[in-house]
């Protein structure tokens, strides 16, 4: 690292990965690309960096400005860098994947996205510069990640049922769950506070409400606690 | 991200946390500062990304040049870019973490690193930039993946003994382990495999060595396998 040398520069950007979980599908959210390049396309949520802005706040103002959403659980996810990944020239991405409970969001395309949009995972249209390979990098961690951290919680409203619980990890691991082992362990890990209240409005017999709790989250995992379900 | 519109560029550089386990301690390296800023400082070993240089290309050529060290198990950590972080203006750096097996390395000092040397982690110096920050999350990470992936496995030489294991994980997880429980534990997981061989040139009972079972390892990922120890 000479102190005089000057390598060229590359332009930095922040992308965003949005998952939301709604009764049947977990999504992503893409914005349409309202200018060059590949406009018209669809393409995750982001844009460049300001000079000296912090990365995650640069993330935060891309979500806000392309989405609307304001609230979101945001992790860095992986930056990439590969050379032709933008036909603009040399230019870096710090990419973030987002949780939002989708109740909370309705969404609303602004600056120069024309149009933003949920699309389930399974299901999403060709993307624009290297953003299915983004995509898929996010969608493994957060596979990987609902294993030993309880992050699903972030996707669920702030009261949820045990059937809705276990509805988000099968659709995001993509496995039946066996109901009652499910339940004994989800209850052992001592994560759920009993909310005292029951569903409202439902066909069905009422299900009791359960919150989560972040305070013995916190505990268990400075210990190095397992949530593997 | 108007087409037009050309934000200023931040300064890219990698760095790299490398990780080694002698048979004491968890060790990291650091190099010499030998020009300015931070002249005389020790500091994580990196620099300056090349014009579409890939990342982990980038993160490699460096530990290279500064260490002399060509093999490793490398993965990023996480991109840093406080504003604050290089008196020399806006400099944004994605780090690595590395993990080497310790007797298979002399390290060199090369380019412009003064010195290479390899420090406990419990006793590093003062260092460069906002250095200590970058290796106090990538000794978290370190302590939380050994938890949930044998990735422990690469600080050890290629044949080792239970006892060799063991003591790896107390060292990384700052924790005694029970013997037996522990022998359980990780011979259940099937992931090692017995070289019918033993210790030689041991003043004590020479022990049975063991090797990582890298393809039984692949399978169980992905399968979702826990491998908390």
């Amino acid at each position: 690292m000479p102190f005089t040398y000057e390598y060229e520069r590359p332009s930095l950007t922040v992308d965003c990965v949005v998952f939301g979980l709604d009764e049947t599908d977990l999504k992503v959210i893409l914005i349409e690309r309202g200018v060059p390049p590949f406009q018209g396309k669809w393409a995750l949520p982001g844009g460049f960096v300001k000079p000296s802005e912090p990365l995650e706040e640069a993330a935060r103002r891309e979500l806000q400005e392309e989405t609307g959403i304001e609230q979101a659980f945001l992790e860095q996810l992986f930056t990439f860098g590969d050379k032709d990944r933008d036909p603009r020239g040399w230019t870096v991405t710090v990419a973030y994947y987002a949780l939002v409970k989708l109740s909370d969001h309705r969404i609303q395309a602004t600056t120069d996205a024309s149009d933003a949009k949920w699309f389930p995972v399974a299901a999403i249209p060709a993307l624009a510069f290297d953003h299915e390979k983004i995509f898929r990098v996010a969608l493994e961690r957060l596979r990987g990640k609902v294993r030993y951290q309880p992050i699903g919680f972030e996707l669920l409203p702030e009261k949820f049922t045990l059937t809705q619980l276990q509805k988000l990890y099968e659709t995001i691991l993509r496995q039946d769950l066996d109901k009652r082992n499910f339940r004994k362990k989800i209850l052992s890990m001592g994560l759920l506070l009993d909310t005292n209240e029951t569903q409202q409005d439902v066909a069905h017999r009422a299900a009791r409400l359960y919150r989560f709790d972040r305070h013995r989250y916190e505990e268990l995992r400075q210990k190095g606690f397992n949530f593997e379900v």
